[in-house]
């Protein structure tokens, strides 16, 4: 058995954002997702208002409302809802963040700004900071995407001396490809007890040995079962199976890559895969025609399929 | 002569955001700033929240107060107020566009959203369509920023069609260094009568035979006599005179660039050549010491004096 | 009439490389080449082995065979033949510089290394001085082409104190969109008496009224009685005409970049509409079918013949 | 224990080539540089004339000297030398190839061009096939190194039906941060027998369970025995030892990060830290001060003593 792998915390999914044919919340849709996670996925825990949320295309009353809704129907339910309230605007954040306490989040997450960029590890820290100081009984995380933020501060140097400033700060979710600056930052974590959840579910495997505690990605709305199987072989020693599995969500990623991959259509083969009415996502995010999700979720399916 | 250039509507400041040492508005220096602009600098108009404003690191209801308040005190000082009301969420630009009919501005502009970028440029023009919807009136300016967004869509590519989709549309604020697709944007935007800002501040004389209309920028805000300087000498033939005072404002921002140049420091610059009080900038933005600011502003008094 | 521009030296071919069928040198095309740009192009010099020539991809020795014929062919006839040596071995830069000062070229031009790139402006003058003193008599130029090579350093750092490191430098290919730097090297180099030729030929336009000498490019090949035309344009001041011929040839650049434009297209281009066979590019350059060519030739024929 | 890992051949350095104090090939030194890393780094294969070499600022005649002195001494001490045969020109590449097999090496590898790029798989897969047809005998290996080539391909394309066109096709060596392309390109692999050979030193445990075959790096010149202990420390599911040994490299190369680490600075490294004599760097690097790699070795040397 590879040993440290016995932490996982297991997989969170990083949630769509339902909305009605019009373009408006819907937050029937909520509850029945929460089941779907629970049930079809064995996923327990779920990441709010992130990047596969569509955050920043809301506005700021609609990611409150979704905060709330998920928190009331994950209560007795979830283990975990982390609510995402970065903001490019410190005080929109803040006032996120003193919402999502409101509502019972578990805990918050903030990503970078990333129109004006933070121009050292220390200018970030305080933004974090700053955040941080509306909800300073909610743990925090920063939200490491510098694929989609352009930051490219290395996180151990932003974790460094990070506790002395935020006092609730948690952990990161490390969603880079960036293994080297992983390993700084599982070792530094680990130390004061806070968390590493890695984010690019398409090689998760890889994050693995270097120590990880979990994973939060937007695949596994439809692949959990798959990536739990995963990570049992990896815990189990049984690294083929695990090469197997997560070779086969890269197939279905690389094919959906193939048609222009992006979140409008993630979303998309989430409805069909699921049944939940996701409904469109949101400008400047352009739906795909209803035959390329058809052939998306096919293939989707054959990979999760063979191995489940 | 060179002709076209007749057509030159003059320099717009793209104007910085007063803000206390606490980190909030400061409004009381937006009337002193318009007297500034028009006796200082002899620039007559003003792009509000955009870029130089640290539009993004607002809030909505900041936003709307510079906004009234850049209007209230213009009336009848200023040539035209363009209020950038661009968001990552088509719904907030669409509320800050409906805003800035309702007090007054003279047009409206409006950046790519930049997290989620738009595919195609159908997606980008059915954004700009739907902020347009709230409001039909105003002129409408598209603002080009690919430095920024990293949005790499041809100006001329977007503007195919636009007039049917967006009947308000006016224009360009292309904030681009290729003149290749300015050449094609002006050759699409004269025949219709709409205007094509400049705003790269120092290379505007090279896109000036491409036939631009005006040039909108953040050095205007304190190096705008210089540049009207330059824009006379263009018009009246002495290129030579033009060269050396388009160099002398480019020598100064490869100064400031050697010490660290972003917008932080440009808005300190502002405070202390101009006199007027703008503050600290926000977060993520960091201040800079004032020694670094203070032979920033030696250097500017320098290149300005020289020439003008 | 707009002054500085007398001192226009005129268009200079970035010329192709003629290869047989087979992909070996066919040297028998440089004399009717020669021929060619004379007296259908009105073009007087010749800039050779650079990116247009397929320098990179040549042996050692077919780069000493371009040189070769070429001054042998221009010799009496073309005004200037610039033979580009530049290679990622300064050994192999200087063996070129020996060879081009053998074979009577009327200078050299070297571009930065960029698979290890100059990590300062140093470095970069070191590398330029080293190639040099294989050929102390011979102008040399610092080829400029940050888009492919990667290297962003300002050209205005660059030449800093050069001439006390070369004495044989005699100036800048600058191929870069970055107008504000272009102004600040033509202000150095004009005082020293150097020569700054523009290298983006799709806005030469732009570049005009910061005062650079003259323009190298492949459009010129075909594009070049266009171009002439542009310059006149611009010259007598009739700025209309002058932005008509300009956006034309981009006009043409846009058709072919929507099929995918690179240099295997453009060499392509220029055989069938010269008629000179040029022959198939260079692996891991691919030739295109001879429909895409011959459909951006005929649009390349109408943009050139409604202006010429 | 974590299976798969038994195939593992183990570590290969990528060799710098040293350099007498002028710049000239010091071929004297190969000899010892064998005995050095079989006795103090237990590594017994090498990689020659690749990146660590600067093969590409060589002469081509250098690089047959290195390869030929390499195979040489290496003869019956090393299990493989592999000689890099890339080069911009693909005529150069096969006469380097031809070279290779003539003097006995064990492979050859071979870079994508990057000047011109490959504009898709079929293009850089019929260069490859073009250099293997030199030396059809000699096992051929794809070097993936997109950090640096700004070549995007996906390995997994590349690869597609790629035994067809080469038959001497026997693996890659994968220089990337991209885990599920290593996936893909693994499961490819395996089946054919051929090997993927990792080339991130500071991410390789994050490889190892995706099933590589080995590594190639440079710093296994100098750490090869603390990395051999990783190794080690994995293959015995002793996974706690296999994250502080790998956090100690990337500890190190962090340290030369804030200083400014380049090839230069590794070479320099080597010498300092092993006692061969490596000699300058070739331009456009440019030594460093002997102090700064003095602190740099230090810090090297406390890494590696603590682990091994």
């Amino acid at each position: 058995m590879c040993p440290e792998t016995e932490k996982l915390t297991g997989l969170i999914a990083a949630t769509f954002t339902p909305l009605t044919p019009q373009g408006e919340l819907n937050l029937a849709v909520i509850g029945p997702y929460v089941d779907y996670l629970l049930e079809k996925q064995s996923v327990h825990s779920v990441f709010v208002n992130g990047t596969t949320g569509e955050g920043c295309s809301l506005t700021m009353q609609e990611r409150k409302q979704l905060a709330e809704e998920w928190c009331r129907q994950g209560k007795g339910k979830l283990d975990r809802v982390i609510v995402h309230v970065g903001c490019l605007s410190v005080k929109e954040s803040q006032e996120l963040a003193r919402h999502a306490a409101s509502v019972g989040a578990d805990a918050i997450a903030v990503i970078s700004p990333f129109f004006f960029k933070p121009s050292n590890a220390e200018a970030l820290r305080m933004f974090l900071k700053d955040v941080s100081s509306a909800a300073p009984q909610l743990p925090l995380y920063y939200y490491h995407l510098p694929s989609m933020t352009g930051v490219k501060l290395n996180v151990s140097e932003i974790l460094e001396g990070i506790e002395k400033q935020i006092p609730s700060f948690r952990g990161v979710k490390f969603s880079s490809v960036d293994l080297g600056d992983l390993g700084q930052c599982v070792s530094y974590c680990r130390l004061r007890g806070w968390s590493v959840l890695y984010g690019v579910d398409e090689q998760l495997l890889g994050a693995l040995p270097l120590g990880v505690n979990g994973a939060v990605g937007s695949t596994y709305n439809y692949a959990g079962n798959v990536m739990n199987g995963m990570l049992s072989a990896y815990e189990k020693g049984d690294l083929p199976l695990a090469q197997t599995l997560q070779v086969k969500l890269k197939d279905t990623i690389t094919f959906a890559t193939s048609l222009g991959f992006d979140l409008a259509m993630n979303k998309q083969m989430m409805s069909l895969y699921s049944g939940l009415p996701m409904g469109p996502p949101r400008l400047p995010l352009l739906p795909w025609p209803s035959d390329t999700i058809q052939d998306v979720v096919k293939k989707l399916q054959q990979d999760m399929a063979d191995l489940s």
